[in-house]
């Protein structure tokens, strides 16, 4: 188990271009409701940043450190051309990769007194892994739950209740901004930047503290235990892979399992391995997004941050993959795309789920909706194998599970 | 990895009652539709029986070996007079113990030449791990749900058709057996009892085998695979426990773990641990049956078995642990319970999800409503512990998680 964090923002091939605050008040918001040591990694340039004993003691009741596996017959169906390892973030006791930085972001709230966090999430990935970092370190959490999930997603609901989170469906009543959108459309479905807005206004206005699940440099840090540990894992299995892959949301997750592997390039200048990542193709932020500054939340609340974005007005298809429809990409892994660092695609949620079933027949576990959008990459890197004669390591973020989502892929697939 | 199953029979303080053929016919279906291997392990006194290596390759496939978990946060709960440990079955890739011995009657079934194979299932758990080891032995499943649960259960039927199973609501009318009962009542909501039936009937009639997931010798021996790990990693912890305790549905989750740990007592007629199995209040047929020869069946295709039963007529009541539902005990379990070697307790639905919440704040895992009702027990100890001022170290048959009964749970907890 690894006893530091990685912080990237010292090895990036030019500084992260800072936030920017237009309203003259987006500052303050973040100091107020942001964990004071959050907030203080946030801007850090420490590269390696200790784990806290409290954290580590968590991360070992969760299931870390997760498996890293090898799926033989799939690579069999690939044609021997790939050996793949998965880096099972999947295994946590919420099914994502979300619960590392939750524990993370929870304990530092935690330390500066307060009763309660709040925080927004889409599918539920996110949520539930708050839900449980609070019940673990014994804090009350208030999710705000985009309308549209809250009622399509009832399970993961479920789970957060189970863990004694309150789970509020977004647009609320519990906010300003939440009872705006309601008076003009009682029945609105909700975003997450409309829930990132609540969960942000009602921290504020109640003394509670916000925790931010992706997008950010202090929540990419935290994540990194995922990617450090198979760094490890790899060393001992004695392989290095050519290629990492994985799904960007808002781009915690690849960014994870990435950077850890990233930093010996950037610090030596050295390009070694392709680093490719995979969105939707319903909402195409990387492929068809400008890198320019924009809000990471709807209500504008937030600083802009300068990345890949289809704009924080984009509304977002009823894709499943709930991660994949956020609008932008972290700022961090943004400028490493800017720079041709990390190449990105995109795939329809059809041909994802295609994959999907295929790797729950072949290696008997079901992916998240999410996690499926990965898989088509590794067809693409065996086809270049193939034609180049050779053969390549790839490395996958496997993300989430998708045993709370099976009710979507029995609607796409005609299930009886 | 353990290299051999462990077969309880040569090691019982008596000679099992062998099963009975009173119509005269039953052996004959046994014959024709179990999987030639596992008829002969049924009777075999065979101590240990090789695992064969495409199983045990499957067996690393699916997550094993599986943890065994310290729950320090629970001990703190119970006031510090228990040290518990917890052997996680539900952290197989189908979410239970199930997968144990699917593998194996699958194997042997696909080394008879077989094209397909049947089964039955009530909650889903036997049917989802049939239907995964079908895929990755690549045959055939035709899965009989009993039909309340097949409309209340989706997710565990998205699972099986996920993996490529064809689930069909019992009573159907793909057997004689099934369309009598729909005609008497073309709504009937089915049991286990006739599944089985069907199961059977079904494969009789069309050359396929049938693969029995409880009850059975052979089907305990193949899942003992846990019972075996988990000696082992004991005695890595340094720890021998005091008490072995899990619930009963048929028995083989309990007996799976309970037998490796039991064989130096039987063999050296010394006890030395307390065993107890739990079952539900609402089922009590340890508690509440008698020890009498039954039929395993409602459709009383099979041979009679001596065994705890509340008789194979019984309705059960519709309580959320499916897999408690079933009238019987196994043969060599009731054996053992008649010669008190293994203490029984009921505990009612209300009570055990009490304790699934609990479970699942403090530990962070939600149980599956079968495996909820173990934790009483615990209680039970802690307080014994606590009144003759010592501690104890019990061992726990963690059977199965409940991220596929979130729904359950939210009915009765009256989550909105």
């Amino acid at each position: 188990m690894p006893k530091n964090w990685y912080n990237i923002l010292p090895d990036l091939p030019e500084p992260l271009p800072p936030p920017l605050d237009e309203s003259g008040k987006s500052f303050d918001v973040l100091k107020t409701v942001l964990p004071s040591e959050v907030l203080r990694l946030e801007f850090s340039n420490e590269r390696y940043v200790k784990i806290p004993e409290e954290v580590i003691e968590r991360y070992l009741q969760i299931g870390r450190p997760t498996p890293l596996i090898r799926t033989r017959r799939l690579e069999e169906k690939l044609g021997n051309r790939v050996k793949i390892f998965m880096k099972m973030e999947s295994h946590t006791y919420t099914g994502s990769h979300k619960i590392n930085s939750a524990l993370a972001h929870v304990y530092f709230a935690k330390k500066d007194g307060t009763d309660f966090v709040t925080t927004e999430t889409g599918a539920g990935q996110w949520g539930s892994a708050v839900s449980l970092a609070s019940a673990l370190f014994e804090l009350k959490a208030h999710v705000f739950m985009v309308r549209a999930s809250f009622f399509a997603k009832p399970y993961r609901k479920y789970l957060m209740q189970m863990y004694g989170a309150d789970v509020h469906p977004s647009p609320s009543d519990l906010t300003e901004f939440g009872r705006k959108l309601l008076k003009e459309n009682p029945e609105h479905s909700g975003s997450l930047g409309i829930a990132i807005s609540e969960a942000v206004e009602y921290a504020m206005k109640n003394s509670g503290k916000y925790v931010v699940g992706s997008v950010v440099n202090s929540d990419i840090m935290f994540k990194t235990i995922a990617g450090l540990e198979a760094r490890k894992q790899m060393e001992i299995a004695g392989e290095d892979p050519d290629f990492i892959i994985g799904v960007v949301g808002g781009g915690s997750n690849y960014a994870a399992l990435a950077y850890p592997f990233m930093e010996e390039e950037l610090r030596s200048g050295k390009r070694k391995r392709r680093y490719i990542a995979a969105g939707s193709a319903e909402v195409p932020k990387m492929t068809k997004g400008v890198y320019q500054y924009d809000y990471p939340d709807t209500g504008k609340v937030l600083p802009k941050l300068k990345m890949y974005s289809i704009g924080s007005d984009f509304i977002p298809p009823p894709v499943y993959a709930g991660g994949l429809r956020y609008h932008g990409v972290a700022p961090t892994l943004s400028l490493l795309m800017s720079k041709g660092i990390v190449e990105s695609r995109d795939y329809t949620q059809e041909e994802s789920f295609k994959w999907a079933k295929l790797f729950s027949q072949t290696e008997g576990w079901i992916p998240a909706p999410e996690t499926s959008h990965a898989l088509p990459i590794l067809k693409e890197i065996a086809d270049e194998a193939k034609s180049k004669n050779t053969t390549y390591t790839v490395l996958v973020s496997f993300s989430g599970h998708g045993l709370l989502d099976l009710a979507n892929y029995a609607e796409i697939m005609g299930f009886k």
